[in-house]
């Protein structure tokens, strides 16, 4: 999917590939911070079949706040969620999930944390095509 | 402006009246709550013409996440911003400040606030006609 079309998944600025946590992700996802003072927000933009691995924040959750296209949010042992915009999902500490894109469709959520000292995520094993695949 | 049109201003749910701080705005707003865990986020729907009062946080900032339609932020002191869908402010503790709706179309932000012990607000004046009609 080229820039231009990312850009118009939601109204919020694209921003730069995420080359930081590229080895977390399946597939190429977009970073752009919106506010770093009391609360982080990132809006992240995700190509269609994109999703991050497996992880856990611990020491503090992560809200996500949808703003464009369609997306899935599952915490283990649970079905997936599909996500629109104008939804907003809590993750609280101490929980195995992933989030992503749907297969045919780009995703944007932004991404919400207040930050927490000592506060860190534990990245896990990736969403494998098996696993994905099933849930579309 | 009626129900089925304000739920058009954005993805997120309209919400009911805002009556418990009418008192403190210039025409009719609408508020749904999104979230209430670590952050405590607001949907808020100005009708068009619509703005709040100049207040002042105490102790602790808000962000908005502007969401849909076309809005206005004014610091005390300084020109007044036109906000659109995509926009994040960040609003400062101790700042005196007002914001809301264009006069010819409804507005929709996000209000996002970290839970913090005696943090409060302080309602001053209205912005009159003749301030805000000077804006447009």
């Amino acid at each position: 999917m080229d820039r231009n079309e990312l850009e118009k998944i939601s109204d919020f600025p694209l921003g730069e590939e995420n080359v930081a946590f590229a080895q977390y992700f399946t597939g190429k996802s977009y970073l752009s911070l919106l506010n770093d003072k009391e609360v982080n927000i990132h809006n992240v933009t995700f190509e269609p079949g994109c999703r991050n691995n497996w992880h856990i924040h611990h020491g503090c959750g992560q809200i996500l706040i949808c703003v464009g296209g369609h997306g899935l949010y599952q915490e283990a042992g649970k079905d997936a969620r599909l996500l629109k915009s104008g939804d907003v999902v809590y993750i609280p500490s101490e929980i195995k999930h992933w989030h992503g894109a749907v297969k045919d469709e780009g995703f944007a959520h932004l991404s919400l944390t207040v930050p927490t000292e000592g506060a860190n995520t534990e990245w896990c094993e990736p969403v494998t095509d098996e696993e994905y695949n099933k849930l579309l």
